[in-house]
């Protein structure tokens, strides 16, 4: 399992994980892949910082990448406490209603809590661009499309490729014209932020639309060495996998307290997520619980827009993470949750991936 | 590009291709596929009769199969008159309005108009499998999962395997189950009736379910040799391709005046289709156009159950084929119609299914 990809990037296998923990980044990194460390979950630029020092230090000098929130186009912007005010009362409302429906109690009096996810901010992706550049990265990518051209520059002044996820081939061609080295093909199927082309249309339409001029990376749906030569088969120079990670022992290294959440996608099957704009405002896709029946009801508002959304309901995926009740969590996950059956160190997943797509190219010359 | 299916079905490339059209299916046969000729166009089954015997004479002695439409279990039932009956007069006055506003004329007085499509009712379908075991067919396929456990039994007796398609895989063991002998996983990205689950997470998911029992036929998304082995390497046995004939030469000689629906086809891409009930009833995938998009609209009435959605637009979709508007088509479709850049003959398109495949299976070994 090589292509150019693994040159390109100094990596063993065309592997590249994504993941808000370093814990498993670190052992993606260290298994072969690249681990790229998402960086929307850090308000605070020092928190990266000395996340990211201790990436250098447990990598084991294997290269590893970090993923930023950055539209193209500016947002609204502004403090938590700014924004806030443009949150409607009935929004407001009809959450604290359905915490209470769901059996979701207030937080303890002393818990330490965050003032949302900040890092969908622009003026707080582009600290995270900065802080990760003092590191040895070797991969930015941004998982909002291509970050503004001045972004790109920057990191090839550092000799830094940057990666872009596009759900169309049209975006895919704006973000090579923008300087884009690598785009990340993300089909219908995947986790988080989706478009509705699914992967075995977009990767080929991709691939061909952007040539020879940058690799693709395909996202959406892998979990199996089976998986990865269907990407490979389809023009991918290699995957971009975020979901399988979550079943990972190393993600509760990090993410402490997530056995409930973990519990909820080993038990749920491919038909168990929905694609829906009540986590960012815009439509990513989730695994389904309560927490996303209750706003796909009839009498549930519409979901404001990016970043409004999220300022939103941040308190409320607080108490939903602290309640530990595998029916009501808020995570975004892709079809692939079927196949996440136990939870695994990250070692293994990977192993798994290399046989199986050893035995998967080995089965396909028998059809020649 | 032959596995275990071709000795199966006495075919030489495990390409079947699903066409309503009896040119189509004859030309794919003859090219080495497996040609399955959809009957549900077919109210009179002495007009059946007469296009198998014409089936029988063309496809070269090469093996050939039919389609049905046959829910396992059975639906309202009757003449269109008497169904009729259950279609409000809101729905009929919507069609109507929209039929004005998007400038599609009444019929020339002289068109003789089929009476709706009734292979939708039980007591059809029933009628086409009777005619279709009098001729040499290789499979019956059901495009609503099982058929009726008889209906299977009474085609076994024949000698004829029954396919059934399933976009989930515990349809899929509940289709085998039943004596189903060949499962068609039918991805989300697929035209026509679908479900939510993409090809990429379905197709391995249903070829672990049933495991040895029976082969997999991958069904969605595709259109050139990439994806056919891409299918090949998620664990199906063989591809079942509809969306891609229509826009072949042979499609015209059987439905004549077809010509702006193709070049619709033609120009779409693969974000213009939606997943929408106002074909048939049930989620299946057309073409986006003013049509579909009319009844999207916040004004437009939910579409009704099968098989009174169809009755309900059967005469709309006579107007609007004969009205030839490119940008007011009624058609089932696949993602992959953004792959459908020109009209083609049948057998150009399956020799580049072949050296596509030839080409990807190369570059594959190349990972090595």
């Amino acid at each position: 399992m090589r292509t150019s990809l693994c040159d390109r990037l100094g990596i063993e296998l065309p592997i590249v994980g994504f993941t808000p923990s370093e814990h498993v980044a670190a052992a993606i990194s260290r298994a072969g892949g690249l681990g790229v460390l998402g960086c929307v979950r850090f308000n605070d630029a020092a928190e990266l910082d000395a996340v990211l020092s201790w990436m250098d230090e447990n990598t084991g000098g294997k290269p590893y990448g970090v993923d930023i929130v950055m539209p193209a186009k500016i947002p609204a912007e502004g403090t938590s406490i700014d924004l806030a005010k443009h949150i409607p009362q009935g929004h407001r409302d009809f959450v604290e209603r359905t915490l209470r429906d769901l059996a979701v109690p207030p937080l303890p009096d002393d818990t330490d809590e965050r003032a949302g996810v900040l890092g969908w901010l622009h003026s707080v992706a582009r600290s995270h661009v900065e802080v990760a550049l003092k590191h040895p990265i070797r991969l930015i990518a941004n998982a909002l499309g291509s970050p503004p051209v001045d972004v790109i520059e920057q990191c090839h002044a550092k000799g830094v490729p940057v990666a872009a996820l596009a759900g169309k081939a049209e975006h895919a061609v704006r973000h090579v014209d923008n300087g884009v080295d690598i785009v990340v093909a993300q089909g219908y199927e995947a986790g988080g932020h989706t478009g509705e082309i699914a992967s075995m249309v977009l990767l080929p339409e991709v691939v061909d639309a952007v040539g020879d001029r940058v690799p693709v990376l395909a996202a959406g749906g892998i979990g199996s060495g089976r998986q990865v030569a269907a990407a490979l088969a389809l023009g991918a120079s290699g995957v971009w996998m975020g979901s399988f990670w979550l079943a990972t022992e190393e993600y509760l290294q990090t993410m402490g307290e997530s056995e409930a959440m973990q519990r909820a996608l080993v038990a749920a099957g491919s038909s168990d997520t929905v694609r829906t704009r009540i986590y960012t405002g815009k439509p990513a896709r989730l695994l389904k619980t309560r927490w996303t029946e209750a706003w796909a009801a009839p009498d549930a508002p519409e979901p404001l827009p990016m970043p409004l959304q999220n300022l939103l309901v941040s308190h409320a995926h607080n108490r939903i993470h602290h309640a530990a009740d595998p029916s009501v969590v808020s995570m975004p996950v892709g079809q692939i949750v079927g196949r996440m059956d136990r939870v695994r160190p990250v070692a293994d997943v990977i192993s798994e991936l290399v046989s199986g797509y050893e035995e998967t190219l080995s089965r396909l010359d028998k059809t020649r």
